[in-house]
């Protein structure tokens, strides 16, 4: 079953890729200007993603229906000129497609119905098939990519194993990460045996995405930044590490690139560096002139504008992105290897114009760095 | 009135201290083995605290009540080995004295009545006497510091500026910081102005409590870490050192060490050598022994286990507090300018026998590199 949708996924024809900025920068390959896309650039903030949420029900309807997930990830390019689409969905499908019963209060985070914390609880957890139980996120990504019309590369996603993990631990978010630290400084093979499940699982499910169409694939390691400097390499990098050294590195002849984006990870550039990932995500709280020093060249950089920045007038946006763009090639005299970015999901509160006004400026001030 | 104060509060005639051995390693002094002491080391894991928490009513009532007060800060003292006591009390004793009204819900983290977004509200916040609306503050550094009887120093503290002002901003924590996110980039002289009052502030309150006894202040800036690389300089790391600028250094004849502790800050350490605290707080995202490298013995360093490391067994916990002094020393011949500590405030689930382990641990293992 697996394979013949493999076989008839391979099979899908695109149309051709007009702007690739975005893949270029991650391949340190030579660019025009700097590309640019927005954690969450399909969101809250605007007013027709709200709209269409609403008619949709709520937040995990909308992901699960191929054409207003679809809708949802257009909104923001056509208000913004962005270099990149990302797949509208969630970051906790694998486990809720695992049977944990995901669901979303208002005003609260993500929840689930069970949690995970015996052995029998890890033993318990089925291997899944990402084109069976996860069809309905294969069947966006495919929709997107087509209705893309090869304006811009479209990215998939997964959340980390160690992310996943302390949301299935915790049975939702958490402040203080309780039984998942337990977990780890109690029984930590346990946790690797988790890890280890979770590592095949968003394997394959990366796959399946690229299989569908995703042309970039993006793990969000969102709460790598709760781990001491040691765990973090052993309980969420080698994790990711592994995700990487087995997914499709090339599609249709072309390279897939993968960022890695560990939040609060600024400080573990250099262990990061030899994960295979083409380029790092970084938040706000970085020097990315340091960063970019720390990287060599060896892999590129995306990030690092603390979101709320767009809460300022369009003057102090334009200011802060200038000094962005100072710190990003300041180390680089190549000019390429850099994809401008929020450090974080842009927030529900940012009013459109700003976020607009956020993108125009990334391209229009990266200029003279590429006479 | 403050003048009558301090001149009565600068008479206090206190025991001769007899472990120095966190002041020495504070001052880059040599020492005969680590010190220790435990962030929260007054706090709920321990049933002796829970049954004086009983007694008082509330947190708030207990951290007013002078005997109980000084009960809460000795009872770990009488369990453990530790090098430094630390009054118990609260970082926003400062803007409750400034009318905000502090109160804490079951559960929730602390909140305020009152918020503070507006220039009118910033012009209304009173200028405040520590010897007067915080007189219970004082009143709890003589008695803890007189009943120590010169065992160990005592830290007083305070919440940095940042920090409180979050906490005032927001009206409660928070994880996002809208609104103090929204004032900084949209009307920062508005947060300066605000930052400009607290550092007042928080000067004169530590400075009372160094009249009052505390040998060693720490400033908690617990929320620097949410701030951009370069806002944490502008918006947090200036008014700390604003404030160490203003303090009393000298107190009968002894240096006062200051310490700074911004969690998450394990990036910042080039920018907070030049703070003129005596030594930094690192939490447990942060190598020590990179840590050391950038100090470059220019200032100590306080930290850093993961709190939840005491979760696992004796074992672990052992080779834990093995690998954190191996790092705290591989890089600095003089073993000194060392302090062990966790990363963050003990948890209220640990069990006090793990954390008596912690304490001889650093203790015993450390043993060998002052050989």
């Amino acid at each position: 079953m697996n394979d013949v949708n493999s076989q008839s996924k391979s099979k899908l024809v695109f149309p051709v890729l007009k702007n690739d900025r975005f893949i270029r920068a991650l391949l340190r390959q030579p660019v025009d200007t700097t590309p640019v896309w927005m954690m969450r650039q399909a969101g809250r903030y605007l007013p027709e993603y709200k709209a269409t949420r609403r008619q949709a029900g709520d937040f995990l309807s909308l992901c699960k229906n191929t054409e207003l997930a679809c809708e949802v990830t257009l909104q923001p390019l056509r208000r913004f000129a962005l270099d990149a689409a990302i797949l509208f969905s969630d970051i906790l499908t694998v486990p809720d497609a695992m049977g944990l019963g995901l669901y979303f209060e208002e005003g609260e985070g993500p929840k689930f119905r069970k949690t995970v914390r015996t052995e029998a609880d890890i033993t318990a957890l089925p291997k899944i098939d990402p084109n069976d139980s996860l069809d309905y996120v294969m069947r966006a990504v495919t929709a997107i990519r087509s209705a893309l019309g090869g304006s811009v590369p479209l990215i998939g996603f997964s959340g980390s194993p160690w992310t996943l993990a302390t949301y299935m631990v915790e049975g939702g978010s958490s402040r203080e990460f309780r039984h998942t630290k337990e977990m780890l400084y109690r029984s930590p093979e346990l946790l690797h045996a988790l890890l280890d499940k979770l590592a095949v699982a968003v394997t394959d499910y990366l796959n399946a995405q690229i299989l569908a169409g995703a042309q970039v694939v993006q793990i969000f390691d969102s709460w790598g930044g709760a781990l001491a400097h040691r765990e973090y390499v052993e309980f969420s990098l080698n994790y990711m590490k592994k995700i990487i050294s087995g997914l499709i590195r090339e599609q249709d002849g072309h390279r897939v690139p993968v960022i890695v984006f560990t939040k609060g990870g600024g400080q573990w550039i250099p262990q990061m560096i030899d994960s295979g990932a083409d380029a790092l995500g970084l938040d706000w709280t970085t020097s990315l002139a340091d960063a970019r020093q720390i990287a060599a060249g060896q892999v590129s950089l995306q990030g690092n504008l603390d979101p709320n920045t767009l809460y300022g007038s369009p003057a102090q946006i334009r200011k802060s992105v200038a000094a962005m763009l100072a710190d990003a090639y300041a180390q680089d005299s190549s000019q390429t290897g850099y994809v401008a970015n929020l450090g974080h999901g842009i927030t529900q509160w940012v009013d459109p114009t700003h976020a607009g006004v956020f993108v125009d400026a990334v391209h229009e001030l990266s200029q003279p760095y590429f006479k």
